[in-house]
């Protein structure tokens, strides 16, 4: 029960706070950002004491190196939070832009303005960085927030909440307006996704399993990122010169984000051409194959092949691994995505036009592309500067969410005096 | 148990309808709900006699007139339902849009493209009218839908999803994309919310109770169309000879309607020039007027006054009552709206720039006026065509919702082949 009156009361701040922001001008926000990052530089050695302390408490937990790896905040990741926040700077504020005015045979004019969504309440992983990526995207849009990281994070998240207050209140707008939860307890997440009173939205980011939790608990609205089983389909009029280096990129430029291609779909007529090619660079990479009867039948000579199972079509390996399967045209590789893929990004290689437009037109993913690589799926790539996540739903923001997914419109009318007849 | 199953049924076939309505031509829907209208005129009589049957049924129940007069379908209901999906013939078709293409440094070029939101459940009161808006609303923006309607138009409704159906098949597509709940059951509800794999968004109608309990239980996201508790506030700067007609009109056009005045806010300084001058007309329509103690000195001898309570700042009259209160300043109009209203419609009258920019930014609520009456927040009004409702949330759709909230945005990619560096 304290917690859940603690909770309430951040909620209330973060409502009074998030009034304040929705005013505050272009000019103090963008102090706040600077002011937080000339912080965050100047307390670089306090910060990575108390990120020692988490690291400190992780190991003794026994917690797995990847995730060792992303606790840690080094000398390099302090600054690269620094420049973040002096690159949300540089953005166009979102907030007020008014677009889309028009007049009406009654003589009004209707527009629409750009607003901030109000209290923002994050859910993240034991990432420090987030913590001010995330506090700078709200400051950025207007937004009060509420942010839950990692419980793993706790110390570091507590030096960075205190900078964070220290930079908005030197440019006169509310410490509140970015608050950290200073607890581990899980209770406190139920509370924040419970009380729409005071959280207008929930940003979960993390493991499906909290997600699944969250979907069943959630009365607060909710834009989900969730996991990056993305394809890329070969079709038999792809320029192989384009061809082998996407596929190439979309699996190895990176195994661990959510971008990263999961299933390789090859037309049946080029795969005895494409297939060994592509498989000649993987196998660099040691990447192992699992392939479908037929693809397996041209590259049985591949050192790391493995059979594919109906489960691997499911699977985001986040791992030097690729389902592969042969397909007879664009219709079954667009009915196998849409049938297994988590709605995050697609692509076709092909030099033909219709079947181009119809992929774009037929997969329901949040990006589909022609002739590119997976990998572009991301905030900077689509120059949104910074993103607060990848969302897969379809309701508000589809694909990277930057500072425009984190505002909301609403309709303004200009009138002299109308009334309606 | 069976009629879970039966919804879950429901749903499959709305899902795979849904895919081929998202690819479905411009030109078969309109076919498809020009076939709707010319079936509904010649079936009038049919329909007659099936409303027939729901009346009766209502009448015997002791239905209040009001819900006999929105249940009865004239020769004239039927007329205006054939004309509004004529109407929708005529609207651009919102599906595939690609809007917002810009080259990134990377070579890729990067943009939107505007797609079905794909099954769409909506839940409403038992308005006839209701199901063929929104069926030919969901047909025109690609999706699928499952219709809700109130139970007393059951016979009705039967009798328009025939026609719904024949129309949809007569185009080439499938008469599944629109179905209508076939029990009465309220178990249905409960079924259609808690179906996130076949339904994408609920849009609720009704009453308040209707929405709190969807709130509840509902897992699919919804768009939901609340009460409207909309004001108009009279500035010190405002121009009277637009005040007067506009606070009349507000109040006075329709008193049933979401988008009416409730309450009149008005500022100290003029309150003693304008509100005689309005009384005078709401005296004609023997408008009660339900005052705070400022308000009630000035208009003492006003023949329909009555004392306000802080129920009356909370309450949708939808009747010949309006609260009214006097206020310092444009500030403390703004401070009364964000904490009373239902974020729904507000108008503020003033010659005065500063102000009205102000109003307009910190005023929270799906549409914000200057110089206009309420009654202006519509689909119809603002250009959008027919309209499924009024959105109070703020995230996706906002204000009236008409094809384009219907419709999600996905990120295209052009490439010629890029790759990440």
């Amino acid at each position: 029960m304290d917690i859940k009156a603690n909770m309430q009361a951040l909620g209330q701040r973060a409502r009074i706070a998030s009034a304040a922001m929705a005013k505050a001008s272009t000019a103090a926000k963008n102090q706040a950002l600077q002011a937080i990052a000339h912080a965050i530089r100047r307390d670089a050695a306090i910060l990575r004491a108390a990120n020692e302390q988490d690291l400190a408490a992780a190991r003794t937990a026994g917690l797995e190196p990847a995730m060792l790896d992303r606790l840690t905040l080094s000398e390099q990741a302090i600054n690269t939070m620094a420049e973040g926040l002096e690159q949300m700077v540089k953005l166009p504020d979102p907030v007020g832009e008014i677009t889309d005015m028009k007049f009406r045979p009654s003589g009004i004019q209707i527009g629409k303005m750009r607003v901030p969504l109000g209290v923002i309440g994050i859910i993240y992983e034991a990432r420090p960085n987030v913590t001010v990526d995330a506090a700078g995207l709200c400051i950025k849009s207007g937004n009060a927030t509420i942010l839950r990281g990692g419980s793993e994070a706790i110390h570091c998240n507590r030096a960075l909440a205190k900078l964070v207050r220290e930079g908005l209140s030197s440019a006169g707008l509310p410490a509140d307006a970015v608050q950290v939860v200073d607890t581990t307890d899980r209770a406190a997440v139920g509370a924040l996704i419970t009380m729409p009173e005071y959280v207008d939205v929930i940003v979960p980011r993390g493991g499906k399993s909290l997600i699944a939790r969250l979907m069943q608990e959630a009365t607060v609205p909710m834009i989900k990122h969730l996991d990056g089983i993305c394809h890329v389909y070969i079709d038999d009029k792809a320029d192989l010169q384009k061809a082998v280096p996407v596929a190439f990129n979309a699996k190895c430029h990176r195994y661990g984000t959510c971008n990263t291609m999961e299933t390789l779909l090859v037309a049946r007529s080029v795969a005895p051409a494409f297939l060994p090619a592509v498989a000649a660079q993987y196998q660099e990479k040691q990447v192992e194959l699992r392939c479908d009867p037929e693809a397996a039948a041209i590259l049985q000579a591949y050192p790391y092949l493995a059979t594919a199972t109906e489960e691997d079509w499911r699977t985001e390996y986040l791992a030097p691994v690729l389902a592969v399967k042969i397909v007879a045209d664009v219709d079954e590789a667009i009915a196998h995505i849409n049938r297994y893929s988590s709605k995050h990004t697609e692509s076709i290689i092909t030099e033909d036009y219709t079947r181009a437009m119809q992929f774009l037109r037929e997969v329901d993913s949040s990006s589909v592309m022609v002739n590119a690589s997976t990998r572009f799926a991301d905030g900077f790539e689509y120059g949104l500067g910074a993103e607060i996540g990848i969302s897969n739903d379809k309701l508000h923001a589809r694909g990277p969410v930057g500072l425009e997914g984190l505002t909301s419109q609403k309709y303004v009318v200009f009138g002299s005096g109308q009334i309606r007849q």
